[in-house]
């Protein structure tokens, strides 16, 4: 008898901004095991970056930082041509303001996933994908980059340094197995990304052009600024379970100190 | 016989912006003996606090955090009525953002210092001080708060918080001990600022209404956006050398971890 | 037999942010004879402004500039200590980046209101207040400054300054009759509002120290931005109604050019 | 006997924002006919802009506008895949800005001219020229834009609205015949920067290639934030004086309101 395969549901949160409220993230948080928060340059704020650290961890799940691009007008959805140095930079910027806030909440972080353009651009790129990875590790040793299960992934691993492949359920595929970004998201079936879940769940997954792909995941990703992603988050869950998986975090382990 | 006592001379750097430049770090870095860093609120991006923080390390002087409200258009020279929370998390997500890229660099931060109308707020406000000093133990054991000697500063003390006393020799001061800040620093005679400096030292300053005040503080400020600052940095080390005093950064306890 | 006097119902609207929404314009636009629409600096961006001025111009109501102070996260509510002179340029910065894509929609603006904080300031600081409507004058001849009926607004007027008399019927009042600005506007009692609106509509106001003053008002405000916006807007129209009021935008009379 | 042809030299400049300053305005307006202001998106802001405006009316030289993409971090220089429509409005609104504060100053807008990554998209892009170009007179009839001569210019031309065919000295030119944008301006050799505006003020411009181009241009751009800004101006104008050139802003001819 084989145990069942265990996978990770991750979802965004904290992504409101001042006046400005996104998504639901307590009710999101009963459905996921992993939550990806904003880091004030794509969404979130310092304030809603707390709220989001209490939640999550009042909630039990694990919490993880979710830079982006420097571009609130455009919910970093908008591929900056900043520099190699100016991405890396970027992202400690952003995980270092989190993990402070973290720090007085009692929250340790268990990994980082760039977001929007972001992750497009690092799940693409082997040498920025490796120097972010790399660089995360002076930070806090161990701490995993969650990204899409590609050559610059694989690159990152081959290095030695920890990766969490993952990939999101509610978006459309390239193929090169990176998600289409939507300029906005609209409500989508719960059904049919359940359908991709399990599928991912497996294994594989079916591109935009119809080719069916490996897509080796350990999380998949629901994004919590769909007008219903809870009911997206519930029905994937409940479809995961069905299919015989155990929805648990990705396993973090922090390195040894020498 | 005594022995000379101990004085820091501390410098704001790293206060470039994008395209824009400010102040001669690498010059200044010769002078003083420790650095407090913009950290992108009122000043600074991450590309500058990178070049900030190895040029620091490899002057050999003391780094710091100097994280100001969110005011680029302003510098953080205007007094925000920003809520106490929001203050409170506003400097944890800069020191946290400095911290991360730090970590890069191979720097250990050792103190943080409010930058222009915080520094003043922070000052004045023994709520909020002794709660920033506090919160600041979770990221980082030990880690000062470095700013002007006044009840708020002793209240952190007696709570148990580390702090180091300092003000600015290149400012006037108010009756209260607290600097008043310039909208748009000028060029101050160097021999001026210098005897200030070896006043304060000495425990005192007179103040703008002329009343002279004690002023017991362990480090010196000189701004950094000054346009003659190198020449008053240089004037003011002199100065504290002649009078017999030791110019070294204030000694930073890493707290034992239990 | 006395003519029923008129009275105008104003709504800011054009709140949301890139990714964010805010406020139900399209909605609130069937109720009220005014919009303001905020232009940038504390909430809109140019897309957002452009379907706010095409919204209110297809609902047949008055379009007029919103501007506040440059403060995102605060959403324009907090008293930024800014200038005279800077203060005057946001402003104009502001009116002048509404009146531009305006002019591509075939809107011609009707009056200016400061938003939050800085109508606090404007309508309490009778220089800035005759300052800002006679700067106006030289981007629009004839375009009103509509503010609190105040000692400010009586000098503007002085001044042979267009000016139009409002105060929010959502928001209590101090005794200087200036709305006290919420940090966050909550649901309000829709018929406690109205209640409030035909009090004012007949020239006075309780305050929250229970003081009834004169309030000599042209148009009423209700904000967008509250829960039951639509609502409070729906109840406020139905009464002044039935108090005999006509329901109508402030004439705009363009100054004749010489 | 041939009159001396007429030949415009622009510069960039109010490229300051808050505290920090870029650029000798005034310096440089002693040598250039006209300037383009930056209007807050990529440099500027309102108190910059308003003593850039009163310099330049000071100096006798025609007044643009310069919009840039909204990225002060990467002053403009990258290329931001904004939306057609988005970029259209971030268009308007920054002229709008600027023109609203330059009411103020007595001073009329003679042009507008993209800064940056943004000028490179549309002198690129046909359909955006066009349609940028076209708004614009809603806002001012016979208001220019001012890019770099290629087929997108050739077609807002074919479409009867106004245009004015500039382009750079002191940067290298692409075998389309647009600048190569450099990530940050070094000084360039005043000599050389003339020799190629004479080439330029002929008719045609030696591309990076080697190539040699058509580059049929009224206007000559001088970029203000070199460091030897000033020295390159100076020389560009010797140098087309001495060619035989008379140096003169591009006559701006308002349209006839009907």
């Amino acid at each position: 008898m084989t145990l069942p395969r265990a996978i990770d549901i991750n979802a965004d949160a904290g992504e409101s901004f001042g006046r400005w409220t996104l998504g639901d993230d307590a009710a999101l948080f009963e459905y996921v095991t992993t939550t990806n928060i904003a880091c004030g340059y794509h969404a979130g704020d310092p304030a809603t970056m707390r709220i989001a650290l209490a939640t999550a961890r009042d909630a039990g799940i694990a919490v993880g930082a979710h830079p982006g691009y420097p571009d609130l007008l455009g919910f970093g959805r908008r591929a900056l041509p900043a520099t190699h140095e100016d991405v890396v930079d970027y992202i400690l910027y952003q995980v270092g303001a989190l993990n402070a806030i973290a720090a007085t909440e009692g929250v340790t972080l268990t990994h980082v996933k760039p977001h929007g353009a972001l992750m497009g651009r690092i799940s693409r790129t082997t040498e920025l994908a490796v120097d972010v990875a790399g660089q995360l590790q002076a930070l806090q040793p161990g701490l995993p980059l969650m990204f899409a299960p590609t050559a610059a992934l694989s690159a990152a691993e081959a290095h030695g340094l920890p990766v969490i492949r993952e990939n999101a359920a509610d978006l459309d595929f390239d193929d090169d197995g990176i998600n289409i970004v939507e300029p906005r998201p609209a409500a989508k079936d719960p059904q049919l990304v359940a359908d991709r879940a399990v599928q991912m769940a497996h294994g594989s997954v079916t591109t935009a052009s119809g080719a069916v792909i490996a897509m080796p995941v350990e999380s998949i990703c629901i994004h919590g600024d769909r007008p219903n992603a809870v009911a997206v988050a519930a029905a994937v869950r409940a479809r995961l379970h069905a299919a015989g998986f155990t929805v648990a975090p990705h396993h973090f382990t922090p390195a040894a100190t020498s």
